[in-house]
């Protein structure tokens, strides 16, 4: 599965201060240390004011790169943002999000198909979040044309099937996990993504709650997450469920995961 | 989910030691920690020495009685000390376990019917465990007319699915996960129960696995399982995955078990 490293995230106050003092050292070691922890891609998200975040993101962007080669997945709704923020980057970045708004496809898919990486596709549009498996896979559809009509290959679109919590929303994480199922049929070359976080969201101990749904969405077929990458219990979650759901044989991986001194 | 608790076992020594030294007070600990700790039935194992299991299974069974009224999990292969001990609990026992071996079966269920509990069959038989899902269902259909036949109700049958060590056997929690999927469909009344720990045999970090496969096994519609009730890491894992799954609504006894003296 690939890890997307969430720390670096202009929405926690920590990050917001280094970005607004300028401190590459603490963006620097959220990278460094998000990177051994071993994430495939690093989330940079400048924060949400408008008018500074192209700067913002760009300092950031520089700042990262700067100290480590993970490439990097540019989360922001502001396609000036985006645009300034493509130039910026050394290697092919993921951009973070696409909707299925129609306006947003127009906007941001010839951006995404000009960088040369992949595409998280978030199953929702300007009417709100589907209830439904069908309508969520219905949007998946309208998002996969627009996609395949911009010349994305399916393997660079990670379709996100939206997590609610489970506090406010009763059966709303069996839903997401039937639509993954339902997604890996529909799209077998579309890949899938969640954001973790947000299952947990208003609940006590929620690193229990993030690690069940995981293990239960990497059987659903997930292949990627928008995670903490520091949390060592999630990791081992994830070594665990690999190894039970056979994408991992024998636990070869898992024993070695454990052993880091074995490597 | 009905929590089997699986200390009072004797193939482990500590056990073992209690019970050749008749030390009541280890046994009545391990009682009413394992009670204490939310388990819905005890698992008692006197151990595998023919000539004994009959004394040794009434003593533990008087000795737990004596300070809890947990109903009893009558863990043996040995008709003729379940013979004797059927008439020892003080309420009806669950049988751990009959097979698919019809000699198991006509020996068994007379007395399943008789003790008026329900029972533990391991979908397995004398040519030993069936590979695919296909044939560990036709397995369950032979066991089902069988208990049917004996006028065991079906809710008082709980199917064993076989776990085995993913050290050994790739894809074999998948097998397992499927079957129980079909077993859901196939027979609707009965009840789906695993041993836990045969998963992580042979690995380090055993429990990490333990937790990924329960949480996969209740998503699967596991209805009991025999554990270690003592593990807290275990019981929170369990209330995280009823309640992302949705069998506890907005996570509210997932809330109030992190909050015992709320309760």
């Amino acid at each position: 599965m690939l890890i997307i490293g969430e720390k670096i995230n202009g929405t926690r106050s920590e990050v917001a201060q280094a970005i607004a003092t300028r401190d590459a050292g603490a963006i620097q070691q959220l990278a460094r240390r998000q990177t051994e922890a071993g994430s495939h891609w690093l989330d940079v998200n400048a924060g949400t004011a408008p008018d500074k975040e192209p700067d913002d993101l760009v300092w950031l962007i520089d700042t990262i790169q700067a100290v480590v080669d993970t490439p990097l997945c540019l989360d922001s709704a502001n396609s000036e943002a985006l645009a300034v923020a493509v130039k910026a980057v050394a290697q092919p970045p993921m951009i973070n999000s696409v909707t299925g708004s129609p306006r947003k496809l127009e906007e941001l898919l010839p951006l995404v198909a000009q960088s040369g990486g992949p595409v998280i596709a978030l199953l929702l549009d300007n009417t709100g979040i589907p209830r439904t498996v069908t309508e969520r896979v219905a949007t998946a559809g309208r998002i996969m044309l627009a996609t395949r009509a911009a010349g994305i290959a399916d393997e660079d679109v990670y379709l996100d099937p939206i997590t609610l919590t489970i506090a406010s929303e009763v059966g709303g994480a069996r839903i997401t996990l039937e639509t993954m199922r339902a997604l890996r049929h529909a799209f077998p070359g579309a890949r899938l993504s969640v954001g973790l976080s947000n299952i947990s969201f208003g609940l006590p101990e929620r690193k229990a709650i993030n690690r069940a749904y995981l293990t239960l969405a990497l059987d659903a077929g997930l292949d990627a997450a928008i995670l903490d990458p520091l949390d060592d219990e999630l990791r081992i979650a994830i070594q665990a469920a690999e190894a039970v759901i056979g994408r991992d044989k024998y636990g070869v991986k898992y024993i070695r995961s454990l052993r880091p001194e074995s490597q």
